[in-house]
């Protein structure tokens, strides 16, 4: 993670009033989403997930409009937003997390 | 999905006692598991799964190895031994499904 700035990180230079609406707003967070849809609801803009990512905004614009990336790239999107990504075969009896790709 | 022969037309070719012995197998499953693990949690041969996906094997064996790969990918290993793929993106307060990789 060297040279990347983590949401946490970002998140600790916001004011107090800031970092109690983030909360509030995460709390409010339901329902499927697309990328784009997940980094505004933690209140995140394109600038400063690209800082977080050391890429710069248009290709995180870009990587919120794809329909399949790699899942590592995918994981640093979510790290970079202080998620983690979870990967589930879901089966009708039993949901089974996959642990095969960089989380091992 | 054309061309392609779905786990649960496989499993349906199987003996009633094959088919009892898959079900008790799958309850059993738990924990994390790399995608070979989990094709043999579901006594499943890469020949079967290989056939599912309308490749060879090798194809198989080589996927299974893999540290990284494409989302749309993983979703059809998984689709091919009758499973969804969900993809979370974990807070410490919520996890949020992400549905732009295929599944809208």
């Amino acid at each position: 993670m060297t040279g990347r700035t983590s949401f946490s990180v970002l998140r600790s230079r916001m004011s107090p009033e800031s970092q109690a609406q983030a909360h509030e707003k995460s709390l409010a967070l339901k329902g499927d989403m697309a990328l784009a849809e997940l980094r505004r609801a933690m209140r995140l803009s394109q600038e400063e997930l690209a800082a977080a990512l050391n890429i710069n905004q248009a290709s995180v614009a870009k990587m919120e409009k794809r329909t399949d990336m790699y899942v590592g790239t995918l994981r640093r999107f979510i790290q970079a937003m202080g998620g983690e990504l979870d990967i589930i075969a879901r089966f009708p009896d039993r949901s089974i997390k996959i642990d095969q790709f960089g989380d091992r």
